[in-house]
């Protein structure tokens, strides 16, 4: 390294530090000279149809890569941008917003420039983001622009949320004194109170220790705040009966002999439910909304620490406690009839094998999941608690790209999404032929807002949806690529698809339509709506 | 009228009084039972793929209709839909953003519900959208909620902007106190300061008679402030040589024998630019960014005042100044190969006709469209300041709605974008077939981002978009309607489209897909180009 490096280039170069290996987003004229570095640095760039896309695609990369970056232009692009970042936000997903901004002398002399407001000023659509993002910067200031990168980062990391970063034309490639080798970002850390941590600790140690019946529930902190593997050996050690929320899904084997099912509130196994609220000593990790701090104390050291303990302390020679069974995936009696929702999802059960990585949209698809079991191996996610339709197709561009730079894990890229939730975001479908992601996408075609019938308005219009053609939609968004499209209307059919996808004959796109009756949802859904549905004590 | 009113119907009673025919906006459950109540007021809903499109469909309407509405969801869906406000904000069009929140007691109760940011916090987003709002409110006071709807109502009238109202969902059918009838909202107007006035007033009326070289230029705010009749009837009456702006095109009848043509900065026919330059006395009224306010006194009865005199006083028998001949729509050679897009420019000057919307995309088109002679009864807009691709797909779904409303007046609605703007918003198609707009779609394919090839990266990978068949389009988003696509490759391919087009045989929605060269830019954006290179003194 030299005396001095560009200000783009510290910050690519930081992202390439933290495995970023590409980056999303939408060119613009702001941001073009930005995106000639990107290139120059070895990034590779995935150009979106729309920012919307391009941010949901960096969120779902970011849930399989570790962070995910997304480029827009100031304005237009990155307002288009704001319910994808909203939605990693929501769910502490560490994305990187970086927006081109016009050149500084612009700004000073306050100019009409297009893509603004008309009114000279510059400042607003970063306010507008600071109320979605955990740190934010426009380096409008050369002398401190390589600190604020890296203080933008490094609380992106810590708080696993995202982050904006301005960028005027004339800083891409301006150059700062700098005294290399970049050394990596020092990771932040809760300060723990060293008596408080004692304290938690040994609380911990007791409780479980004297615990008749233990119950150790994952949620999705576990995963964002990277606490997997002390709480895997954890698991292993106290052969400790453990549950997981519906956000925490796949985060940890869900075959494991002491899987207890899934726990959290109306979304629970029943089994689960039981044996949890009987437990006298429940340890939760990664709570959502969730935070690296309890009781004053480091939640990392505070797990690594009774981890340590309990790896030198002898270990009982049966495991001490009951894990119940997950009572789940019946199966509806098979016909050849019409596909219910419930039979559709058993039979997904058995579809999924080790290496799938599966995106699931938010509504009923995401509340019927709680129905299937995954095999070992299989990854899956959905946003739970953001549930912005249409975000499983965006995402789903950047999980696959990720998954395809880790191909000796991943396998199959499968999407699972509603007709009305993929109109959202449809241009995806061209993204993921172009970038060649080769997806199965099942598309759960309901004739409208099925989830929203369930809420109010089982017959109004404002329920349906426009009748599309699903099965020319791949020839329309990739007509260069193999590809190939079936329409499934009965249990046989299904069959018969699913068969030819286990096969794994074809490697291009393939788009499975699946009919649904439009009333038809998941049992676990009627039931939670039956549930939301009674008066609050 | 009884002694209570329904706190959404007196919103939805303001709406239609404000000659609102349809709101557009997507279902999501905060806001499910106001739509009911949508449908119930005989309002029409129209319902879009995604609040993007909802958004511009809605600024669309109200270019033609006066003002439009859009509802969405907290969270999620507010936030797709920014981009739209915000460029509605910036172009100054006047629409009401209406939001369905979450029930007041879950607020109070900080509950983490879905569609938030997990905290407990309903704050946020009506604070980001008080950047891109003139007003905004949420109706979370019975007491105050009918007098809140009326002030922000009231606002978006006086500055023909965006205003923002959020209604929880407990708050759509509470009935208040109320004593009919409902008399119309009383118009807001800038006070004016009465000797401020009368100086104003005169000293336009002394310059204007004593100007040996008169100009009066016309920009959008004489559009959106209502001042078009007085300013048609003042340039009547003084055989007034008046210029559009580019922003302004089509407000007033371009053949008009005193037109004189385009002006405003680098984008003005090079006669007009001469003419106003030299003139010694030049009127623009409606400037942007525009107000009410010149001098401290109302711009609306300062021309009111200003035309009173001139109504009154003798006029000349003959026009007392020359009006210079915009020099425009020079046709390039034509021949039966490729199809250059200043060839197309002048071809489709043509095509237009008496009755025609016309709906421009921003970028190479709305800039090439200055190349363009518009026929008396065309009216065509586009989004030239806020400049977002994908605009125009998007509003022209309000547009045409707007157009069959009226449709007296607008015969044919055509859309004219290029296939990376299409992009953004294709499923805006779907809608515009769904509600049977009838659409004549020119998609001009040049395979990438044309408009970025010429300020950056000409051969750069980023300016490529994905390659999708626009021919099978029609087909997937709307297979249910009696649609028909074409693809012009030369000039003899589009001319034979354009002359069965004209013919008018055929009712459904019709797309032309129109092949230009990837480099290839109007005449007007090459200069325009060069002109920016160029540096400033």
């Amino acid at each position: 390294m030299g005396d001095t490096i560009g200000i783009a280039q510290h910050l690519l170069t930081r992202l390439q530090q933290l495995r970023l290996q590409t980056v999303f987003g939408v060119p613009g004229d702001f941001q073009l000279i930005l995106i000639d570095e990107i290139l120059k640095s070895g990034l590779k760039w995935a150009g979106s149809a729309n920012e919307l896309v391009a941010a949901y695609a960096a969120d779902g990369y970011a849930r399989i890569n570790g962070i995910g970056a997304v480029v827009t232009t100031f304005g237009p692009g990155e307002l288009s941008a704001v319910n994808g970042i909203a939605g990693a936000y929501s769910e502490f997903v560490p994305v990187v917003h970086i927006v081109g901004y016009p050149h500084r002398r612009a700004q000073q002399a306050g100019m009409i420039l297009h893509h603004t407001l008309g009114d000279g000023k510059f400042g607003m659509f970063h306010e507008m983001s600071k109320h979605i993002s955990c740190a934010t910067t426009v380096l409008n200031d050369e002398k401190t622009a390589i600190e604020e990168i890296d203080r933008v980062l490094q609380a992106m990391l810590f708080h696993s949320r995202p982050v904006y970063i301005g960028i005027p034309m004339d800083m891409v490639n301006l150059k700062v004194p700098f005294t290399g080798p970049l050394s990596p970002l020092p990771a932040l850390l809760d300060p723990s109170d060293e008596d408080d941590e004692s304290a938690v600790v040994n609380l911990i140690i007791n409780r479980i220790q004297s615990s008749s019946q233990f119950a150790l529930i994952v949620d999705i902190g576990a995963a964002r705040f990277r606490l997997l593997n002390a709480v895997n050996k954890l698991i292993d050690i106290l052969s400790a009966p453990h549950f997981l929320t519906a956000m925490a899904r796949t985060c940890i084997n869900e075959t494991h002999s002491c899987f207890g099912g899934l726990y959290g509130g109306e979304l629970s196994d029943r089994s689960a439910k039981e044996y949890v609220e009987a437990a006298d000593c429940v340890l939760k990790i990664g709570n959502y909304p969730t935070e690296g701090m309890t009781y004053n104390a480091n939640v990392k050291r505070v797990l690594g620490r009774v981890l340590e303990f309990f790896e030198s302390a002898p270990q009982p020679v049966s495991p001490r406690w009951q894990v119940p069974s997950p009572v789940r995936d019946v199966a509806p009696s098979p016909s050849l009839g019409k596909i219910t929702f419930d039979w559709l999802l058993h039979r997904l059960s058995q579809f999924f094998c080790n290496g799938d990585l599966v995106v699931v949209e938010t509504g009923s698809v995401s509340i019927g999941m709680t129905q299937v079991s995954f095999p070992e191996g299989v990854h899956a996610f959905t946003q739970t608690v953001w549930g912005s339709i249409g975000f499983a197709t965006g995402s789903a561009v950047g999980a696959f790209t990720a998954a395809l730079e880790q191909s000796e894990k991943f396998k199959r890229p499968i999407l699972i999404t509603g007709e009305g939730s993929m109109q959202m975001t449809i241009q995806a479908l061209g993204d993921m032929l172009r970038f060649n992601l080769a997806p199965i996408i099942f598309v759960l075609n309901n004739d409208g807002y099925t989830c929203e019938r369930v809420v109010n308005g089982r017959d109004q219009p404002y329920n349906d949806v426009a009748t599309w053609n699903w099965q020319t939609m791949l020839e329309s968004f990739g007509p260069n690529f193999m590809t190939r499209s079936y329409k499934a209307e009965t249990v046989g059919d299904l069959d018969i698809v699913l068969d030819i996808l286990s096969g794994g004959e074809f490697n291009g796109a393939q788009l499975v339509e699946v009919r649904l009756d439009k009333y038809d949802v998941p049992s676990s859904m009627s039931e939670l709506a039956a549930k939301l549905r009674k008066p609050r004590k």
